[in-house]
């Protein structure tokens, strides 16, 4: 044995053991009965606590000494190195007792925060909130001091390899520049339609789960390795090859759920696309939650809610609901899924207004990690954010800083991701199109083929081989920028009417 | 900490894990999409592995030896002690080689087999079963030098603690020699009721779903730990306080699937009545194999295959599916689920005739595992038995020796805790009615309340705390012989016309 089929052979039992674990948190989400939940809880601790014994085991070193002075590795092989040694520089810096005081801390946090939110009282959730920040500023602290980044860069790079808040703060800026204005003009635009007709339900649960299957198959999900099933929150989760999404269904309104199955695929075929011979190694990763969730956002927001999906898709939803009339046009549907309208709730939010949200939270969160503001001015800021960036009054903090779980449950340097992601989705859709002149003819019939096809072989199929930079580089002529993004909305909200 | 104490906690992690490996395996069997079956079975052998890894800690040994001679324990701890030195004693008895090559060994056969059994092809199956049959006798000589049992009990004790084939001939022997006549003085008694009025499908799944689910109430089953689901071949599995059942739906015929679904509710009652203070211990864990059989048949056999349960569930029935007419009347039903008729196959054997194709296993891998009948003579030796117990003349060897997996995949030692079961829910039946006047009334209405309450009392909340033998001593007045269910055969097959 060689020093990297040793570390290749360790690296495959982790996989193994953390796709265990994925299966288990699908059932915890998914199937498991309510009164299983503290067996359940104590199967999962002791599953991690094993992964972290064998992610962390000193043997790793030695062997990536080795290995890195090994002159026959191909690049899969060297790329799975660098992998390898970035994940066991982060799992390696912190002192137990530092994880899990933070475990207990996220416990105890997420638990009050459920009460907290429901009543609208933030200096309740605040000492408990203040003990998760205090520690994970020590655990940035910790990280950062192994990786020469700042804390909050630290945490960030747990999401986001390679990311960094002085470029995000560039990219953010720029939008955050551009935004207010453009959602004004947008709306605007809007205002000039005609009133859109409601759709009328009931839309049997059934029904909607056909139809999502429907589309999905459409788009090139692979049943043989996935499922689709129903959960409180949805999510794209499971294992390698067993890629599983949910979905929720409200029978007054089917266009959320079906919208929802469509960005779970996205993320979906990310998954089923990664490289079957790499599968089991770091190198066989997705390569960070911004080309994620670019991948989910590429699907839903770039090719699902275009005038040409719709223009296929509207006379589908029609004939599975045995609907009639103007609201099951096109023209409407398009009008329906390209609606905006500032809110206060991120997860509700339309493609125009919800960067202003992602914004905000980073800002806030990049502060607080630095200490540059002290948590109980979170509400103030929050608030006087919202104003300027959406232009709307919060009412309370149910509906403003304690509508996320991501704080209380540890999740900083999360928020930024979404947004870049969203950017990152505008930027290999619009190259994709170019490269491939039948992908949108395609996305106007139901034949996703072109499109992922040319997916699989730029983004899907290289996993974690390249630096997010150099796959973005590589895949679309250029690193990250707003451009594209802004001119896709432009394009869309101003122009396409 | 005791000794005590660690060795509790040691166990506890090992529960944890078996937890996780008993919700993988019901998703394997239930949810899993086929193309994650190597993903999944790579999963589940390194928790295997890691679950020997735990059971064969050498520190057990030492915390056994000082926690033996600690004074301050009480019952529950010293049997917990006894279960645990009895598991430890055979998970360390074999050779890491053996364990390997038997696991190979298993996997190569049980894939032959379902291609020998479809070709009705014994020949093509010897030498992989030979060598099944092989690496079993040696795991049993391994485990009986360290029990000072035969290779026959050794094996037998791991699915029967306590049980031994010098005791099981004796009540197999009286079984035989009463059933073949039995048989016939059934059949006859039967012969003589009118002919059997068919019921007219199609019974839709979900309505078959929901009455069984009514059932599952009636009984007593606890839906905030565990659920109803549908797999290929019905079983009870799950874990600690998430004990979930499935059956398979026939839509031609409601009444196999509803019957299952009563005997897997039989076996959930056992496991979700465990003691819940020593659930993640040995000592909490359902008695053995005979015991465990005995709680589903019970349930099945004694209960609800009863005058007094179909007369209540008979109107259940008519009214779920909307049937009329003489064929769902309840006499009818009962009739239809007291019907006797020799066969083939073991699964699809009545009550009456099971018992004789239990016998013919057992003296059959009795003999194998001795080395007294070599396993080319099998097939004969199988032909013979079914003649001589079941007056049948078995056509071909898919319909004869092939038709189980045990063997295959290494269940030597496994057949007759069937029909020791089936003997032990009869005598405990009998008992509890004895003791409690209200539970044959109980039945009638579908209010399992006082049968349950006893069971709790006298079976299920016992887990593990006393050997299979006083357990049943305790609970009946003697231990377990073939009296009972002579008498309860009789009574319903013959008097009870």
């Amino acid at each position: 044995m060689t020093a990297y089929s040793d570390l290749s052979a360790h690296f495959g039992r982790i996989a193994a053991l953390s796709n265990a674990i994925g299966i288990l948190q699908w059932d915890n989400d998914v199937m498991m009965p309510k009164g299983a939940a503290e067996t359940r809880a104590e199967s999962m601790a002791l599953l991690q606590v094993m992964r972290h014994g064998l992610s962390t085991d000193a043997r790793i070193g030695d062997w990536l000494g080795e290995a890195e002075s090994d002159g026959s590795l191909g690049a899969w092989e060297k790329a799975n190195l660098r992998e390898i040694r970035r994940v066991w520089t982060v799992d390696t810096a912190l002192p137990s007792e530092l994880v899990e005081a933070s475990s207990k801390a996220i416990s105890a946090c997420e638990m009050r925060w459920r009460q907290a939110r429901a009543d609208a009282d933030f200096a309740g959730l605040l000492p408990y909130l203040a003990e998760v920040l205090n520690l994970q500023r020590q655990i940035g602290r910790a990280k950062g001091e192994k990786l020469g980044l700042s804390a909050y860069d630290a945490l960030l790079n747990d999401y986001e390899p390679g990311g960094r808040s002085a470029k995000i703060d560039g990219l953010f800026d720029d939008l955050a520049a551009f935004l207010p204005g453009f959602t004004q003009e947008a709306m605007a635009v809007q205002a000039r339609r005609p009133a859109l007709p409601a759709l009328e339900g009931p839309f049997a649960t059934e029904t909607q789960r056909a139809l999502g299957l429907k589309f999905m198959a459409a788009l090139g999900y692979d049943f043989e390795r996935g499922r689709l099933d129903i959960s409180t929150h949805p999510f794209c989760g499971g294992a390698d090859n067993d890629v599983r999404i949910t979905t929720r269904y409200d029978e007054t309104d089917f266009t959320k759920a079906l919208m929802g199955v469509l960005h779970e695929t996205g993320h979906a075929l990310y998954e089923q696309g990664r490289p079957q011979a790499h599968l089991n190694q770091p190198v066989g990763a997705a390569r960070g939650m911004s080309l994620h969730e670019s991948q989910s956002l590429l699907m839903e927001m770039q090719a699902c809610r275009s005038r040409q999906f719709l223009a296929y898709a509207a006379p589908l939803m029609r004939e599975s609901f045995g609907g009639a009339g103007p609201a099951w046009e096109s023209t409407a549907m398009w009008h329906r899924y390209t609606r905006v309208e500032p809110g206060f709730i991120r997860v509700d939010a339309d493609e125009v207004t919800y960067p202003a949200h992602v914004i905000l939270r980073y800002r806030l969160e990049k502060a607080l990690i630095a200490g540059e503001m002290a948590l109980a001015e979170l509400p103030a800021a929050w608030n006087a954010g919202m104003k300027s960036l959406l232009g709307v009054t919060v009412p309370n903090d149910r509906l403003g800083c304690l509508q996320d779980i991501h704080w209380p449950s540890g999740g900083w340097g999360y928020f930024p991701t979404y947004t870049l992601g969203a950017m990152t989705a505008a930027q290999i859709f619009d190259a994709a199109c170019k490269a491939e002149a039948s992908i949108l003819p395609g996305i106007g019939k139901g034949d996703f083929g072109p499109l992922v096809g040319w997916l699989r072989a730029n983004i899907h199929g290289k996993g974690s081989l390249l630096p997010t930079d150099e796959l973005l580089t590589e895949a679309t002529g250029r690193p990250l920028d707003a451009a594209v993004f802004k001119a896709h909305l432009r394009q869309r909200y101003i122009n396409e009417v």
